[in-house]
């Protein structure tokens, strides 16, 4: 038989397969998964869902199954740009363009922007599929480090100040300002209109990935970096999928009209379009004020979830263990104690303590983090997801302690 | 304001709009379209599709529109190797990764085999999307030249060896053995044979990109390269576009374990998953047979207009100009005389003359072709396929014409 391995392109051989993937293969077996981001099934409108798309198959006729524009149907990139307005992004319909997933944004931003070796600065730890994306395209990434208001504006100056040390300087910055992925860090007002001073002054683009800010759970959201963007330079991506749907595959992407229609020339050796159907679907959910009548009933779902992982980690946790308040999303960010290794402890985990999470060092672009781990609150029924938690702190207590006092006989 | 442009990467300035989807913009104005190659509505099941998604919706519930495996369902990955198999290919569930159309297939397969360089053969002209998709890593593309019988073996011979005179080899062959786009030639099994011969002598993958086979209008299709393939070096790529719906944007690959899974990881950063709801869709269509079932009345809806398309072509051009006689599939392949420039054509065409076509320069992966263009029959109604037919013939009329006797006043 043909050995397909050693043909496979130098870029292959790079591609790592995702822990967070791997992982949800082990949901719905007798592991308790704290892995994946994956909605509660409980938020999606089935029942609307389903009129939405009678009426499209009714109304839109074949259309509905026919190929459509590779930028998005005209009438639903419109409905988006309402959307946002709405939210205080300035948009047009030739700013918007339509995804298979914010994934495949993320992966047409790499593809237009990223030159081999051009420094991409990001939030560290950060999104795990922007890493993957980015990866193929050989950027150098510069991780700045966070605290508790977000990403760590004076960190990512001396960043800037060191590449330009170097004569070099960064191509681009990609960030999760809200109820970041993997920690829930909210990044403050203050911090956003520094990054936007610093990014004038150093000249480089934001990518800004928000998948979260729909449901901020703690009072009024902050504007997103595209509502503050005087000049241009931000790259706004969202996605349907814990708005309304995953299995829809949507997302999208507003930026300058330039921006745009590049990205559009990429997407069609990607994914030529984004699927009709659903993107029928989503016009409807917009028009109808569905996605907008959702976003109560997700933080009410979300905030239930996020208090019951806070606390099930306060009653379970061991000493020495601590954890992010993360103002909404799905994720709280965990560091154990320094020489507990949450990389080392996965099988173990999954085998014996029958919980998943996704260890830490997945979301670091520069290696570390070993002792940290991400845990979601958002799919398992409460307490399912309590019960993980004590797994997990039953985990770390017991190899804490073994680390601490090793063996003797 | 920022300009985005000067920031673009050096592959993102080589990427080239697709002249085809420019062309979708002027269907349904008062331009008779003869471009892309868009299912005729008339095709698609919509009742049967419409109780499908009902009972999909019913049965499922969430699981619907929730997220899935980057492979694809496992139910759909075992359907479409029961698809394939009774199509004479051995596949099973392992064997099939369900892709965001076989755009997104043709991308993987690029990924995770081109690095730049790499000789990679193709039919000449070939699909633009597979242009487009490959580009992007920067292959060394040698095209073969075709006869009425598809692909010459021993131009593909010649070319093998002038590589290996220069110390190189090809490292995959990108061919459409059955209904060709652009030229709907079909390649006859000897020859079939004759390439999996080269590919075992010089130790190349074979891409078998086959859209169109199921709907093949000269009786029996012949076998495709896949089922002929002894040691798994044929990669099968198809689509859902032509045989049911190409909004619901889903194709698949069929290859050997090892090759599904790399191209799977890839998968991960670029789209995550297909669209759930089209994929459980697709899963009932199969199990269901409307698949099968649609198979005749697809050739019924093609033969009719294949036979249309070639009696208007016979009716109305001038002398000098040649077309293929497909097989199937949604294109002709016509050579004007070589003094017609069908690309600078093109503009007025649209302008004046009011039909689209794609100048066939664009299917070459070397240069030439001018004088070529490429006629879908698969979307016009029958009558305005006519009359855009008699359009392109006075349009190249005139030109050849003019051309042939210079203007004196």
């Amino acid at each position: 038989m043909v050995e397909a391995g050693r043909r496979f392109s130098a870029r292959a051989g790079a591609l790592r397969s995702s822990k967070v993937r791997e992982l949800l293969k082990w949901i719905g077996r007798d592991v308790i998964s704290l892995g994946g981001g994956v909605p509660d099934p409980a938020s999606f409108p089935m029942e609307e869902i389903k009129r939405i798309i009678l009426d499209v198959l009714e109304e839109r006729g074949a259309a509905a199954l026919q190929y459509a524009p590779t930028e998005g149907l005209d009438e639903l990139r419109g409905e988006i740009a309402r959307f946002m307005s709405r939210r205080g992004v300035r948009a047009r319909e030739e700013n918007v363009l339509v995804t298979s997933g914010s994934q495949e944004a993320l992966e047409l931003i790499a593809r237009v922007f990223i030159d081999p070796g051009d420094p991409v600065l990001s939030d560290n730890p950060t999104y795990l599929g922007a890493i993957q994306a980015f990866a193929v395209y050989g950027p150098r990434m510069v991780g700045v480090p966070m605290d508790e208001a977000g990403l760590r504006v004076d960190a990512m100056e001396a960043a800037l100040k060191r590449l330009g040390g170097e004569g070099s300087r960064a191509k681009l910055a990609y960030l999760i300002p809200t109820c970041q992925n993997p920690t829930g860090r909210t990044m403050s007002v203050e911090r956003r209109r520094a990054v936007l001073e610093l990014a004038e002054e150093h000249d480089f683009l934001v990518v800004e990935d928000d998948p979260y800010s729909y449901f901020y759970l703690d009072g009024v959201e902050p504007p997103s970096l595209k509502s503050m963007d005087g000049s241009g330079r931000v790259i706004y991506v969202s996605t349907v999928s814990k708005i309304l749907a995953p299995g829809l595959r949507l997302g999208w992407v507003v930026a300058d009209e330039e921006i745009v229609e590049k990205l559009a020339i990429a997407k069609q050796g990607v994914t030529l379009q984004s699927p009709t159907l659903s993107m029928y679907v989503l016009l409807e959910a917009l028009k109808r004020g569905l996605v907008d009548r959702q976003l109560p009933k997700l933080k009410e779902i979300y905030r239930v979830r996020r208090d019951a992982m806070l606390e099930a980690l306060e009653t379970y946790m061991p000493e020495g263990v601590r954890w992010t308040r993360p103002s909404g999303g799905m994720f709280v960010w965990l560091e154990a104690p320094e020489r507990v290794d949450m990389d080392a402890l996965l099988p173990l985990a999954l085998t014996k303590y029958k919980v998943a999470y996704v260890p830490g060092s997945a979301f670091h672009v520069d290696g570390g983090g070993q002792n940290t781990a991400r845990l979601s609150f958002s799919y398992p029924p409460l307490d399912a997801m309590r019960e993980g938690v004590a797994r997990l702190a039953k985990l770390i207590a017991e190899h804490a302690a073994a680390r601490a006092a090793p063996a003797g006989g």
